[in-house]
């Protein structure tokens, strides 16, 4: 088996994407995997990958529930480019339209995971700052024109450091009271690779499970734990020191490919042996440091501006909600 | 009789304050009010008013629930008096103490109600960001120790306006999960008297009533909504325009009594119609504006580090939990 | 002469707005001013007043340095309309490119006054955080078009209580070194009446006089201090208390005209003595109190971000500078 | 010649730390470099190293400036434990007195550099907006008493991409004004080594040189450039990609000696040369991508409390200022 045992590093157990998790399957089976379909659409600047993950058999390769999970990868956005901001944007309402299967009278309940005061782990709480909130305006309403506006809540429930409380089941109790049609989840995910920072968005139809992300969302929001469609979107915002070391030697190792004695005999070890002898060595200087890049307030700001732009167009259509953005982006 | 009406302001259907309510009876009774005890204590600086209201009889009069309801006053705190804040702090402290009646096992959830982006209103979540949560590390204590950390969480629900939610939804949903022994509401007030700004804490154990306060908490905190022990502090950080207006002419009218016969016309009209025709008079240029002060940002940061001072010495007695709050202090 | 001397209010020593000391002596002189030429022009939602003084005459009559004046007066801005909104940017864009004389290379130098910290003294700082600066960027700038690009810089030199330095030095350091052909200072003001509060925005190209603002300008940034134009751009964002009460008697006294002994006696005070004399009623309790809408966080942000569009769209004209502006908006 | 290669990457042209400048060079020469002296001394939790250049010989070998600088390591500070806090403020105080020999009528100016809207950036802003500044009270105090408070005032220029003004620029004109007797410069770092992150500050009495630090100070802040003694504060807060990687690199060298014909054969290019391959290597994905850990808002937020402690323990000493900061410090 020629294959560079170095380009599997995806086969370790967890990442937060699952078209990560599909190409270290594909590339580890040299071909498809069985009960998961993926497809890829290029547009100038952007790439869009959906996977879906449809039978017991795929959730059980992949390590992630069965449901679609479409990916936006930009490497431009990093540099702010408005155009290609703008072709992200409306990329997301689209796909975003196909998850939630939205109807006019459909209400939805925004929850922004993470802690507001972290900024790396803000771009929840800044996002659903920026959604405009409608439920409570029905009373409001001219008699006759109480559908004009989509009943639209938000909500940021902190983190179990500041809070004491688990974020999942501060969310049941909200669904529990205000009942909607739908949940969008939004969070900032631990990344597997630098180039992710800020240029990737994940959505997907099987909400979030137990243990991802950074938000601490032990429990899971879930259809199952709700009991109502639950769309995650999740942006990468960090990576871990030994990623980044990872990450080096992987391209390292390209380069190096045959004429490096070490790196053929690093091969020989499993991926998880690798990466648990490269966290043994940075230990203890480096630890379990998560990292973020210097630019972060203005990354965390700009994803957040576009969620909430993407969502505000989704959810607000009717004239009578779009006038009411315009107020409030004074 | 001899009485002045103006002084009779406090007649007005609704204060926030229970003090004010029941000076306001006892002005115009000439003495004490059925179904209600006032007691009134002095230290240098600090005036404790303790009003209880104990029959039907007195709740009907006052419009207040029956209960419990302390209030400090000290004008010094306006001017930052660091051995004045230590005394509050102290009386803070032991009147909640009083209020709150805590086994060393009494679990406790603070709530913040109030807009974390709106200064004026943000007494409640500022205060709570600096609360030590402790619900969360009970896993983490070594076996045995369990019991050193008193279960504490704290949550900021957010505004009506901003979530589209009901806090008092809000609040009731983390409570059905959490099942804390008590909760602890904190608040923003609209004061009646410019003089209040900042200036005055009340306490009371009968939680928070539907319409009171700044923080929209429509659906009531109380013992009969939440079933559990509800401890509510407010702060008057807000006061009408036309309540600047009332005081004047009120302290006019003192000054003037017998010199001005448009005061004894004004005396022959009942308080509440003299405020509505202030309103009036002040409409449409004034409206219904509400002000705050001008260094409502430093007022509400020395009273959130207060109150949140005067928590914590509360609710974390243990040398485990103390030690926890000089990390946290930084 | 039946003229009501309560509406003379504006006689008094110091106003910011010369819209104001203009209508005051006009008042009290039954006609024109000398020295002073005065033109009102008006658009829906939209008036806008401007005054010039030209001669020494004007200037002592006024109390305000020779030059032009411009007020924009629409009270429609509390609510937030974003048609009124876009009618007041393209104005004051206008009326700045009237007041600054700019050709394509004349350099600028935005100045924020105010304490960043305190809300309603912050429009200064959160104004020049939205202005695009470009006065580094010419090196970068392809050869042939460093013309593209007018050079803008922007400071915010905080207040003398929270850097121990007059605002007017540092400025006049960095006026020194960076040798600006134009200075824009945007100050909060304080208004002498309530109606004004956001909703009223002053230019003059007379720069800012000692003691005005609440910027604590005491050095003034004017021609003569900084050696090049200076136009000054401010707004209402907090009031006396005592001018709430004034504004409230004032009214009052119209209403109660002829019907009020006590009116018509305090009608033979002089403005001044009458607001000594409220002032005195109104201390100890109210003080030197100065207040601010509740909503001066959104009041703040508003403005700060109508003021940054205008100005950007004036100093910012070229297609290069446009791309750079869509990059920042983001 | 037996030396590790691997350990001598502190041969790099530039490191902000004078301590790693020496130990590289130390380690190049095997043993003392002529013209700068060092030595170090321990307390529990706590390494300080003093490193002094005397010569011009020294500054030539050490490409740093004749002076003194002290660097302050306690790796526990990331844990947070308040008593190695204690510890080291009082270890600051005491070796800024060394380096300022302040009298006590001696003025400083205090200026942070960086920018406030970044969090990795924002120590020196976030430090000035809590020293206590008095220069502005001398005015007010009783007759006979101004001498009691030091004068000190605190600016943070901001940064050149936000005011498109050089830093020292600014700094300079603001010292012609004011004139102090010292100016003290905080500023954030770019480290070498992700360990160094929030766990060391470096302080010098040679100022800040161009080019170094964060803050975009390309115009030093020297006592050449200002006239006065110039005390700078460094601390890192953001190390690049790059070095993460060349971190773990290193440190898998050390396990791999004589195992690895990779290593072995990667040793004989100069640090330089190796960098320089691991950043080809690292770009595209990651180019020149810096990074910050995820902890950041804690950590910059701790940091700043502890150096603003430190100065303003050192700055004001009688009891009347004690007795401001008290207040301050609310």
């Amino acid at each position: 088996m020629a294959q560079d045992p170095w380009q599997n590093r995806w086969e370790q157990p967890y990442t937060d994407l699952a078209l990560e998790a599909t190409a270290a399957l594909r590339g580890a089976s040299g071909g498809e995997v069985p009960g998961v379909r993926m497809e890829e659409s290029q547009a100038p600047g952007l790439r869009i990958a959906r996977v879906e993950v449809f039978s017991p058999e795929g959730e059980a390769a992949l390590g992630k529930a069965q449901g679609r999970y479409i990916t936006l990868e930009a490497p431009g956005l990093r540099d702010r480019d408005p155009e290609l901001q703008e072709a992200v944007r409306a990329a997301l309402t689209r796909e975003l339209a196909g998850l939630l299967d939205l109807r006019p009278e459909t209400s939805v309940l925004v929850v922004g995971l993470g802690n507001a005061q972290a900024t790396p782990d803000a771009l929840g709480p800044r996002t659903v700052r920026r959604i405009l909130v409608t439920r409570h305006l029905k009373a409001y309403m001219p008699p006759g024109q109480e559908g004009t506006l989509r009943p639209v809540a938000a909500i940021a429930p902190g983190v179990l450091g500041t809070t004491g409380l688990e974020t999942g089941e501060v969310v049941r109790g909200v669904v529990q009271h205000m009942r909607p049609d739908r949940v969008v989840v939004i969070d900032a995910l631990a990344a597997r690779s630098i180039g992710r920072l800020g240029t990737t968005i994940q959505m997907a139809d099987t909400g979030i499970q137990p243990g991802s992300g950074l938000g601490n969302a032990r429990l899971g929001l879930t259809r199952e734990t709700l009991g109502i469609p639950v769309v995650a979107i999740g942006v990468p915002t960090v990576v871990h020191a030994a990623t980044v070391a990872f990450d080096t030697l992987d391209l390292l190792a390209r380069e190096m490919k045959g004429k490096s004695p070490f790196f053929d005999l690093m091969a020989q070890f499993g991926p998880e042996e690798r990466r648990r002898l490269i966290q043994e060595v940075l230990r203890p200087e480096v630890g379990d440091l998560v990292v973020t890049p210097k630019e972060i307030d203005d990354l965390i700001d700009a994803m957040a501006r576009l969620l909430a732009r993407a969502l505000n167009d989704l959810l607000h259509t009717t004239p009578e909600a779009q006038a009411l953005l315009r107020y409030a982006g004074g």
